[in-house]
């Protein structure tokens, strides 16, 4: 075990990419738990898309992180020490613990028995719960339909594909390499998947779509989800879950023409995971047992040291990860 | 009785605004009802901004109207000979008869008794079931949540504000004059007001909805929508009703800047009147009494003469019309 606790502290707010000193990794002593605090140790911290919205102090859904604070992020940890009965040493524990290696806390959610951590920060954790009720509450397909999934390889993206194949849709990514969607077609079960370095998107959801598109389940934004406009179906549904293209934008961009929206009587709509969490174990019952038979791979893409986080992180915004990006902190 | 059919002839599809020769008033015979069919007059022709839609071969909810042909629009008429025994002369009856005096038809729906031709046309027409089902059915306002309609002296917009108000919402207004805003205070109980010509509209709203947009009723787009995302709250519904800001675009401009859509779990979403027609009966029910009781008030705006439909039609889109626009084709 580390003898001190590496932290990455906000030190400015990013202006467009995230730039060295923006945030700073700082060495502090290990905490010590105080009377019914326990001592967790991180395991695996949780890079996502969304770490780039807390460092801004734009409108959102949750308070920004401020100056000086340490970044906020999902993790997984071991119980190091326990002054609280309800845990005990080697206790596997989910939560927000944030960058940093060690955290104290009163006490956390415990990892049911059997679920290997990266699972839990994965297709049966945070991300899953994004694809599932993403698609299925907002997006809601019916069988024959076809949906388009963009960031298609992405940790969330390529769970969104294999439950809208589960419930009989034809389903299309977006991604951006050749291998990635040779990854989603081989490996996820995508019908079909277009470059968008390489294709017009819009050419191509025209080949690939001939019944054009119900669902999109929209990670993307920009150009893609202009395309995507251009050949919805009467009634499409967009589930908007993100915009990574616009993430590091200096200034608010337009954004698509919303004309289809009226002619085709289309619906936009925007969700965030956290507004899904009372519904964890509807979730949990469908999706553990898809996990349990393989119906559902998952990616992971583990980044060793708790010190690589931010070069990590911009690989969400470079497309350099397939799969959910995890910094492992530490062994258990 | 006039000796001849004048009837607007689509010759050229309009780039951008409407110009003098994209339609042609021709003068053609009255034509003879055969057997089985009926001889209608043009009494009143419904101008609207979906007109200008028809008008181009852009992606639209119904084909647009062919080169050559006479102009589509929603007309009332009186049937002067019939060879249909279901029919008599004087029926009045409501249809898509389009832009000429008189027409053709195998039958038509009659007017309800004693509902005046103007109402028949708006308040209790398509106008009214835009604004009632729009409002109600797609922008869901609960009592004490804020309503924002654009184009609020026009013909739906009056309404919806109407109907938000006998739901118990607060409801502001946008519109193109101070004259028009005084009116839809004044006369259609709005609680308030935006001139847009004369506001930002982003600062007015702020002012205006002090606890934030629930539903915005939208019928201009551009940068009144933009204005109206800034402020929108946890949940909002925006009913997309329209856009005539973008209807005489030459090159389609980008939309709003959806990142509010997705921080607040909004939802954008498109309606066509159309799909509301197997609904008419539910509409007339509850908006039947209410405008018998006048507890909703409509505006008429009639310019006379079917040649000037043209020019008339340019009212919607330079605001120089208040209420529901109307080409007096002929007197009853």
């Amino acid at each position: 075990m580390r003898n001190s606790n590496r932290q990455w502290v906000l030190r400015k707010r990013p202006v467009g990419d995230i730039k060295p000193g923006d945030l700073e990794l700082v060495e502090t002593p290990i905490p010590v738990p105080g009377p019914g605090q326990i001592l967790v140790r991180t395991l695996y911290l949780s890079l996502d898309p969304t770490n780039r919205i807390w460092m801004s102090d734009m409108e959102q859904y949750m308070p920004p992180v401020q100056i000086g604070e340490v970044m906020r992020g999902g993790t997984i940890g071991i119980v190091e020490q326990s002054n609280n009965p309800d845990f005990q040493k080697g206790d596997l524990l989910s939560g927000i613990a944030g960058w940093q290696e060690f955290s104290l806390a009163d006490g956390g959610m415990k990892l049911p028995p059997g679920v290997p951590p990266t699972a839990a920060m994965s297709v049966l954790g945070m991300t899953g719960l994004t694809a599932y009720f993403g698609l299925l509450d907002v997006g809601k397909p019916k069988a024959g339909e076809t949906v388009v999934v963009s960031a298609a390889a992405g940790a969330v993206g390529s769970i969104v594909g294999q439950i809208a194949k589960l419930k009989g849709c034809r389903v299309v990514g977006i991604a951006g390499s050749d291998e990635k969607c040779r990854h989603v077609v081989k490996d996820f079960g995508f019908d079909a998947c277009i470059n968008y370095k390489k294709e017009n998107v819009s050419a191509a959801l025209k080949r690939e779509c001939p019944n054009g598109i119900d669902v999109d389940f929209e990670n993307a934004g920009g150009e893609i989800l202009q395309a995507v406009l251009d050949h919805i179906n009467l009634r499409a549904r967009i589930a908007l879950c993100g915009m990574i293209s616009s993430y590091n934008d200096t200034t608010p961009k337009p954004g698509p023409n919303i004309t289809n929206i009226l002619m085709k009587r289309a619906r936009i709509e925007g969700f965030i995971v956290i507004d899904y969490f009372p519904r964890m174990g509807e979730f949990l019952a469908e999706m553990g047992p898809w996990v349990a038979q393989g119906k559902i791979k998952y990616d992971v893409h583990v980044v060793k040291g708790m010190e690589n986080a931010l070069d990590a992180l911009n690989l969400l915004f470079t497309g350099g990860n397939t799969g959910k990006l995890l910094v492992q902190a530490s062994e258990a």
